[in-house]
């Protein structure tokens, strides 16, 4: 693999990766009354670009990032939509 | 432009311009205390490995879409330490 490849790697990880505060902080305190929706809805339709994106340019960081990106916000959704309900 | 940039750009718009209604949204409640400051900052330090990997890629998308993020991401983490304070 070389550098720029780890590089954009790294960058996928973190960025991927920093849902998973957010969606340990709405389930401990059961609650995501200050989390925009909005904001999340939005992030998973251009993620969902993205990944197409990544796909033609052929760049794995962008295509496996946005996959894992994906999951990830449907998640925060769920949780949210949950919680508001309460 | 070819279409895929396109894609790209839309994508990038999405994903940027996703961080504008949580920015309203702590403005408008005067409060971010659900809102995961980690998650904010390790967004940020992996939208700078983006742009890294933008330029290097030469992926006009990335780039542009990341440098405007990272300065969203540090307007949405003075917010919060800010009406954490409170």
């Amino acid at each position: 693999m070389d550098l720029i490849t780890a590089i954009g790697l790294v960058a996928g990880i973190l960025t991927t990766g920093s849902f998973i505060p957010q969606i340990v902080k709405i389930m401990s305190h059961k609650s995501a009354e200050d989390v925009s929706l909005l904001m999340f809805l939005i992030i998973g339709c251009g993620q969902i670009l993205w990944l197409v994106y990544g796909i033609y340019i052929n760049s794995l960081p962008v295509l496996l990032a946005n996959a894992v990106s994906v999951l990830l916000i449907s998640f925060v959704i769920t949780l949210k939509l949950r919680y508001d309900g309460h």
